[in-house]
């Protein structure tokens, strides 16, 4: 199971939106149809999304091949802004594209199109396999923290739906799972767009790793009866100081895992951190549309005219954070020390 | 607004599996229909099922009215059973059948059918009545609680459709409304069955009370963010010791409560206490079906085949719980003495 591959001169997309009900994978020829993908979340995950945008400026480059040189870079830019439009706020599309556009620039001052055109897709498929490794070294480092077979609490999806390999967070329990330390994984559906439910659940069934679905508000209640001995989650950003902005409910998790002497891993790869960030207060939270809680599908759950208050994601204090698992090791507090050094070796590996 | 009514010999009953989409009353002059509307939860809440079991015997005698004497006693016995089995859990549904026909049989002796008939419907008006005051004592002792303006957390739904009047923790917050000292209500959705938005947020919106849904996972992050300064819940039974067993998803909002220094109260009338348990280790959880889980509607939220855990409530040990509202007060720690107290007056107002 792959969320994306390249494949003969096309991008194969599986179709998260359809998930768990159907497994449907697409194939795009054409750039359009791939930001269409980005649009309307049929891939979704920051790493995954940088994936398939790269791929997508191949798609675009190969298109215009037969136009002039200098038509050429221009058009291959504003192929380059059309995709970055589809998600405006991933930050991993831009900079996937903007990659793509700063090599392609470079390349096309000492070779023809069709070089350039082979030489992008090859650069694709580096941001790929760059992400790949990623995900393999954070799946290295996570595992060495399991030592004894465990159950283990996730929430949403840290996964290979996510990423366009293993995942961070699932990474980590694939690799612990290969070791024989893991027992169980328990998903929270994670309310309101059931991540957990719809697509954590379907991957770890998928590799044949137990896992056992529950609702958000049965985490406390699962921890209390000793039934996991471990969380992990995944991460949308990191400030200086460790704090965490993940996916609402997570800051829950957290509390609850402490309440229960259990760690709480967080695993992300080091472009997740923001070195200019000082703390998570600075970080600002999305709110999003009524509909995704007062509506399920086509049923409607809440009446008419209810108010709601949805915020996408939350901030979980580094005080509560055990371990944050990156490609280059596992970092514990104190964090500002930690990741001050992660800061300055950043880049390489 | 009444979850049930008894009118001019009918029984009307607010259909709440059409909540919040359809307000739908339908009035019942069968006793099989109540035992219908009990069976398919149309109807439901502890004291609400007693309520309607309560009117559902009176329909029942006037039906057999015209057979012989001997013959009438046997089979609103008979009726009696039938009307218990629609749910054979619900602890209140069996009191009110058993009340209804140990009252019938004693007047049995001294009268004929027709005057029993009516001392009947008399006796199933003192049960709903009985049932209006309790609440509204609760209402009152809770009200006391509330000195300032606050805004205030729910989960699940105790409230006036649960009850045959203004609910216990949603009573108590009506009065509270009322003395001006409620700024706002956030409700807890309540996965899997949603009685939070389906019900709470309805109600509420009835009433004119300010009310947001939230999904259950975002309750610690309102409460990080300082957006309610106390949490307030009903109980399906609480022990010698104060613990108490309610819907899931209880325990962790108490844990997030203590977590963040707000007051966590539960509000219950005397007939939710269960003198015989020692603590809420001896409360058996019970398990409910897994398309809850993973099923919504009609839609599939989770992979075919998927395990799930679905445990219908949880334990919230006594040490979280701030308060008790009872119709005899509040009770507060250490509740082994307060609760003992309460179990020898209990019967009295």
């Amino acid at each position: 199971m792959r969320s994306i591959q390249w494949k003969e001169g096309s991008l194969i997309i599986l179709d998260q939106t359809k998930l768990p009900s159907q497994v449907l994978y697409f194939s795009c020829t054409d750039y359009r149809r791939v930001g269409e993908a980005i649009k309307k979340l049929e891939v979704r995950g920051a790493p995954a999304i940088g994936v398939a945008a790269a791929y997508a400026m191949v798609l675009g480059a190969r298109e215009i091949l037969n136009c002039e040189k200098s038509s050429f870079e221009k058009r291959l830019l504003a192929i380059g802004q059309e995709l970055k439009k589809t998600r405006p706020t991933a930050v991993n599309l831009a900079w996937a594209v903007d990659r793509m556009l700063s090599f392609a620039k470079e390349q096309l001052s000492i070779q023809d199109e069709p070089a350039v055109l082979a030489l992008m897709e090859q650069e694709a498929d580096r941001i790929a396999k760059e992400d790949s490794l990623v995900n393999d070294k954070i799946s290295l480092h996570g595992s060495s923290l399991f030592s004894e077979k465990v159950s283990v609490l996730t929430h949403c999806n840290a996964g290979a739906l996510a990423t366009a390999e293993i995942g961070t967070a699932l990474g980590v329990l694939r690799r612990a799972w290969a070791n024989g330390f893991i027992n169980r994984v328990f998903a929270d559906e994670t309310r309101p767009l059931l991540q957990g439910a719809r697509l954590t659940v379907w991957e770890l069934m998928q590799d044949n790793i137990p896992v056992t679905l529950i609702t958000d508000n049965m985490a406390g209640w699962v921890m209390k009866q000793k039934m996991v001995q471990a969380v992990i989650v995944g991460a949308d950003r990191i400030a200086q100081n460790g704090d965490v902005a993940n996916k609402i409910g997570t800051y829950s998790v957290a509390v609850l895992a402490r309440e229960h002497n259990i760690p709480f891993y967080v695993a992300a790869p080091v472009s997740t951190f923001d070195f200019t960030l000082p703390n998570g207060d600075a970080i600002p939270i999305e709110e999003r549309g009524r509909e995704e809680i007062t509506m399920f599908g086509s049923v409607q759950v809440a009446p008419e005219g209810a108010e709601v208050y949805n915020p996408a994601f939350d901030i979980t204090p580094h005080q509560l954070v055990t371990a944050i698992i990156t490609e280059h090791g596992v970092l514990k507090a104190p964090y500002t020390k930690a990741i001050q050094k992660l800061s300055e070796m950043k880049g390489g590996f």
